[in-house]
């Protein structure tokens, strides 16, 4: 095949591009033998004409700053997508043939940033959007830059609460350069949707969410064309166009109908249906190119941790945000969000000092994640904290935080029942199993200021998915400045050359560890304290060479529910090489806690001093 | 002190209940030294207009079916919700003193359903709401019962996405017997909201999501009183009633301030404060009575479950969906409810069969499993479904459930890499973390259609929160129908009086492990192969027998990451009793993956026959 580049189109050559948009995208899943035609065939109207002729994108230079951004939050739709690939010349007919879908293939099944074009990983539905009011936040508020966020959403999708979140926030910050698209084509994977063809009930939403709405018939390129118009001249609200759209467009058996979702048309019907659309073409296309932008990309100096007396009292949840301050000072791109806790999770302190770089996403957590890869996207080092309790509320955002390849540094305070009287609706019990069930991910629990902070520092260098989890309660700090805390690492705080049993802990437990240490020895009974403050990964050798030192003897305790946590961390990294005559107590919350003091709720979970201890000799006792 | 119960209030006397409600949750707050007083006053009249004149309650018979439901979504005003409780007569003054926030007591920091007035936990925000229109879709639905559902939200919590979630389905499902109050008072924990005192901007989106909407002002009781009275004549719609209120209201040096969230009145300022509010008052006072009403009590009939024939192919996700239609027919109880991938997760089966008792909840999946919890909470035998990876979207509801003491089914489809083409962002790796980490939990990962349907009418009958995990592809059945698969318990499919080396699998390991052995036998290695359809609880005594039996050597294989899944189980199971010399191979997904066939991603992964097969021999080879 040859073609012939084009800049840009004619509105009358539109429909021709959306028309091979359309026969790529059966072409692509028919070959591959799965894949989602209908959602591409609706929007490709609304593609053809935002590529060829609105988004400013230097396809040559992904990586270019001016560049707008294109986020499918409808990642299904991918083989519209990698059909705009190939119309821009960026992928091949070829790789998009024999490449779509197949294994060790870039062409995924749902858009991922294994592709220098794709800024994060859609496919689970609600997420596109929310990450790109992240990226548009970093474009108007932390850049000024005059890159543009295009969101392609499904309909389906905006019955996704995040969708809202997202609206919501992208008002409240004027995000004027952020223009999302709904592809409005009435069906869903199992039928209609709730909305069906209501635009107008679109519409009420979205301007209820106070964006600007504006309603199209998505398959009317001059209708496109205007309300994509708008983008240039965005008055003072989000852009929302609504465009209805028929599912399957383009191909008459399978236009508007149920049961043709995810369906690649068969081979067999597959001839008849480029016949209607007019056959293959192989038009190169590009749009407008990104205005000259650079963005400013300041050095970091060193950091100046803040220091703490040994003995002095401080919640780790304080010197969170002391540490996040110091970082501040010394890195122009690390950045904060909070869920309407600041005061409670340490990040206040970084609002005082930085409230330019400081994101109030109120009480919505999954905008929060999202926002905060949205930024990451932009080389942001963001921070985004809440109670550990809530951000569970975010677990699918934590989840594709990977697969979308972001650094996502996220801090949880008020853990476990150490929290008292607020009760267990409060109380983060499940937190270390969600990060540490992440892939590729970093977990940290320190259990005194000094570490938190020097954990907070190496969190900004740490890629992927990294969780800081902070104390409620203030304990004493028990290093002094200078120390170090590598990731990976542990420190043995108690310890002689013939001890009996080994403690681990983190956290509040470590304190009671030390504790219960000093009440053994009074005993006659040694025991080697360990602090575990990274949790994943884990000191497995370290931990592996106390425990064999001390016969076989540990216990474990933890503020969290038994499973995914420190027990189960240890036990993993215990289980690396064949296990020899282990013996182990793990100690863990179980039962559905209530208020109390703090005394009264470590005790009532058996992970407090006294229980510690007692573990201890009954290990001895064996 | 003595009092003489009202039945009912005449509108003149509501402000001296509404006093004593400001009062008492002074008191209480402040005699605990926490709680959120200032919360609690702003929304003193609507609950004592409301208390007193609207909501249908039999205070002694918390059980009754006709009884209105009240649910606070804004948890922390739990000193209001308790001082309406004294103003009952159901709890005492002594207690609100002395209990309140105490270790050991049922006044907890914020509701649960300890309480037997209380329906569902609440305290995370955004969460009540939800609840509520489960409850909601019961009395409107499925009982087309009298009584109404009233939900106090807090202004702060319209933040959360699951708010409008909420919203959409109680206008989709008309649930005029919803009432939701939403106490704007325009201070959050940490400052203002959002949208502040912009009532018009919370009604804009109300009506855009199909409610009704009715401003007033929540100080004014006739006002309020005029709002409660339409949930009489509802209309066509939910209600929403906006109420600009002043958060402290009634103690003039708190009222309208930033940092008074959360903080008791102190001790030297609680004589003050009562004295603007007119001192203590006793008020006992009742409201109507709920109509007469009880429920239909329909007997279960014994379930016949499908059968299947051993050799024959079939996913576990469509044996749920046979299984489902069979308890329905068996129990008019069983309800289902799904997150518009019914034709996806099997669920379509029962939609087919049984379409008035299905709920769609479109893609919202936190209001899916939050209209589970309120269906729960009238006694239905709620399952909910969706992708297991989409089911993460909902992972704080999941850790409420536990607090909330109700039954939560849910089953998870499209587990692991297992699924193949449609890439990362669809499959489900992190699902065995979350729900072996909820407190109390039985997590079940059938490999067959005979094990799922049994484990499925087992569910049916399985208190707290139950997770059913099924597999996209159809494998061959391997179990007789009649076989009994107790929770709890594990079936040893292959072995002999000799073993080498234990195999555990579950859901697509198992088969790969049955093939792992087949190809050891040929090799001369005897393998005993274990399917661990319980992963929590695990069968840890059988496991423990199993590898005790084969010298210490075991390979457990999952598609999960490596964290909280069925091999950190198999661990914990080891580890309770001390360890003697063992060899265990973890094999488990790490990375991420991309597309391909189920064949090529279960190698890449590592998790095949072959490579459980290398595993086992590079235990006895050291």
């Amino acid at each position: 095949m040859s073609a012939t580049m084009h800049e840009g189109l004619d509105l009358s050559q539109i429909p021709e591009l959306a028309a091979q948009l359309r026969v790529d995208s059966i072409r692509a899943s028919t070959a591959a033998g799965s894949g989602h035609p209908t959602s591409s065939m609706s929007a490709a109207d609304l593609l053809a004409t935002l590529v060829a002729r609105h988004l400013r994108y230097d396809w040559d230079h992904p990586e270019a700053d001016g560049n707008d951004h294109l986020i499918f939050s409808k990642g299904h739709a991918s083989p519209l997508l990698y059909s705009v690939y190939k119309a821009t010349g960026v992928v091949s007919d070829e790789e998009l043939m024999t490449g779509y879908r197949r294994f060790d293939q870039r062409l995924e099944g749902h858009p991922t940033p294994v592709l220098p074009w794709v800024d994060v990983a859609t496919g689970s539905l609600g997420q596109g959007l929310p990450d790109g009011v992240g990226v548009a936040l970093s474009g108007k508020h932390l850049e000024q830059a005059p890159y543009r966020v295009w969101v392609l959403c499904g309909d389906s999708e905006m019955a996704e609460g995040s969708v809202w979140e997202a609206l919501d926030k992208a008002s409240h910050y004027g995000l004027t350069n952020l223009v999302t698209l709904v592809d409005v084509n009435r069906l869903g994977q199992r039928g209609p949707t709730d909305l069906g063809w209501d635009l107008d009930a679109y519409a009420a939403r979205v301007e209820g969410f106070g964006a600007r709405a504006v309603i199209i018939d998505g398959h009317d390129v001059s209708q496109i064309d205007d309300a994509l118009a708008q983008a240039d001249d965005p008055g003072d609200r989000p852009l929302v166009i609504l465009a209805r759209t028929v599912k399957g467009k383009g191909y008459s058996a399978v236009e508007d109908q149920e049961d043709k979702h995810g369906k690649p048309i068969p081979q067999d019907e597959e001839e008849e249906a480029l016949r209607e659309l007019g056959g293959e073409r192989h038009l190169l296309v590009r749009g407008p190119r990104p205005p000259a932008y650079t963005r400013d990309r300041a050095e970091a100096r060193p950091v100046q941790l803040p220091t703490f007396e040994v003995g002095e009292e401080l919640a780790t949840r304080k010197a969170y945000g002391k540490a996040l301050v110091a970082l501040g000072h010394a890195d122009p791109r690390v950045v904060a969000l909070d869920g309407e806790v600041s005061n409670s999770t340490g990040t206040g302190d970084f609002v005082a000092e930085f409230p330019e770089r400081f994101f109030e996403m109120y009480i919505a957590e999954q905008q929060m994640v999202a926002a905060a890869t949205g930024l990451s996207v932009r080389g942001h080092i963001a921070f985004a904290s809440s109670f550990a309790a809530f951000l569970t509320r975010a677990a699918d955002f934590v989840r594709m935080a990977p697969v979308s390849r972001v650094d996502l540094r996220m801090v949880g305070s008020h853990a476990g029942v150490e929290i008292g009287a607020d009760g267990p609706s409060q109380m983060g019990l499940e937190d270390l199993a969600l990060f540490a069930a992440t892939q590729g991910s970093t977990v940290l629990y320190p259990s005194d200021a000094t570490s938190t902070a020097a954990l907070v520092e190496q969190m900004a260098a740490t890629s992927g998915v990294s969780y800081l989890r902070t104390t409620r309660g203030g304990y004493p700090v028990l290093y002094e400045a200078g120390e170090e805390f590598p990731v990976g690492g542990s420190k043995t705080l108690v310890s002689s050359a013939s001890d009996d049993v080994t403690l681990i802990g983190a956290g509040v437990t470590l304190h009671q560890a030390l504790s219960a240490a000093a009440t053994l020895a009074e005993q006659g009974i040694r025991a080697r304290v360990i602090d575990a403050y990274s949790v994943k990964p884990l000191d497995a050798e370290g931990i592996r060479a106390a425990v064999d030192a001390t016969g076989g003897r540990v216990v474990v305790a933890e503020d969290h529910h038994a499973e995914g946590g420190l027990g189960a961390a240890v036990l993993a990294a215990l289980a690396t090489e064949s296990i020899q005559d282990l013996h182990l107590e793990h100690l863990a919350v179980d039962g559905v806690p209530g208020s109390g003091s703090t005394a009264e709720l470590l005790d009532w979970a058996g992970i407090d001093a006294a229980h510690i201890a007692a573990a201890a000799r009954s290990l001895l006792e064996v």
